[in-house]
């Protein structure tokens, strides 16, 4: 008899973004295992639980996957309610599939608790439909970012295709990311926008696709965001009337 | 002085996958304006507020865009607190661009308040990461509805370069993005699942593309969502281990 594990989003930062399925999940929860760019309002949520940070952020130390899972399986056989929190929807960019497959095998039972993706928090900063109509009929969500054993180019040719393009885990590769997209034939005018901190004093830097590595430059080390496409061509006017929580980087 | 129309992210269905924020605002509301598939528990959160379904749905009648603009900014102009209730995100295919410029262009308050759309609480009902690692790098969201004045073609780009694809508002034309998609290069086995009513009692039907019309004609008329790609390729066994509130569709 084993507890069970919920693989919550914990939307885009701000707290109050937070599902009410996963805000009454953390309240119930004994344990929960979180990210490390959950904010702490978020974890209050959780005051009966034990609390324990795991998650991976580029550039800094970091708990192994197979650690991570193993101490999942654990905590549902000590534990009514576990909680993994994850930053965003728990299962976009994320290493859930791993955690799933790895506890459904053990007899585990884990629940998915869907969550609000940076992407749309950032298209809510901008004031911008990401699939505005007569623009876009398609958005694509791509990270440049690939595991040990896969070619790293396969995000390209989704980023060439679609209307509208959310680049997720790509700021700190703003150059390299510019340069293989208009190399493979994007329009150096395309407007791009780079979102910090989406949905918590956002800081959106406004530009083009050429700009882009300018752009990137100016961000002050939040998880970031790169939008590229035709929905933003009015993005500098957009991001003047945005809301007041909203600061413009230039 | 006016209020502020907020334009709220209802969540992909079930009442409890709505934001804390949109919750709280439902409670403050004066009036909500709300698309024809939200449910009677999210309106419940609205007390004190009147209540007028405005949205679109496929094939039924349904409110003008310019009448639905200018109801916002006359309720903006009476009410403190506005709440345009859309299903899913609202910047995610809907028209809320037209609502945002609108109102905006009278002077009037727009915040956006982000919302889990359908497609993550489908890979939530799956328990299938739409980005899973060593399998996809890039998740497209594309619609094959266009406006009056658009291409129709838009999306096919996108759907063919993407890992992973999520078709919104095509249930209905299945046999026709089938058939697209095929001829455009596709592979007739590539794994496909639609997912009625996802996040409420969800139906699964997974097969292939070659399929994806004898899969369609499954569903009872509830919204719905295509999903394409390889990391669907253990859909099969994903929806047998799926969570007692999903039900098979076969």
């Amino acid at each position: 008899m084993s507890g069970t594990v919920y693989l919550v989003g914990a939307g885009p930062g701000a707290a109050d973004l937070l599902t009410l399925r996963a805000a009454r999940l953390l309240g119930e929860a004994d344990i929960v295992f979180h990210d490390a760019l959950v904010p702490p309002e978020i974890l209050a949520l959780a005051p009966r639980a034990e609390k324990l940070a795991v998650g991976k952020r580029s550039g800094r130390r970091s708990t192994a996957q197979r650690f991570i899972n193993k101490r999942l399986a654990d905590a549902a056989r000590k534990y009514r309610v576990v909680v993994r929190l994850k930053g965003g929807d728990p299962l976009l960019f994320g290493r859930a599939q791993e955690e799933i497959d790895f506890l459904r095998a053990q007899g585990i039972a884990v629940e998915v608790v869907p969550g609000v993706t940076a992407a749309l928090a950032a298209g809510a900063d901008l004031g911008v439909s990401l699939t505005q109509r007569g623009l876009a009929r398609s958005v694509a969500f791509v990270t440049p970012r690939a595991g040990a054993n896969e070619a790293p180019s396969t995000w390209l040719q989704a980023a060439l295709a679609a209307d509208t393009v959310v680049i997720y885990m790509g700021a700190g590769e703003a150059a390299a990311i510019a340069h293989a997209l208009i190399t493979a034939g994007k329009r150096p005018a395309t407007p791009v926008a780079v979102i910090e901190n989406a949905s918590i004093e956002a800081r959106i830097a406004p530009g083009t696709l050429a700009e882009l590595p300018a752009l990137a430059a100016q961000l002050s080390g939040g998880p970031a965001l790169i939008v590229l496409g035709e929905v933003l061509r009015n993005a500098a006017s957009a991001t003047q009337r945005a809301t007041p929580r909203t600061r413009l980087a230039r």
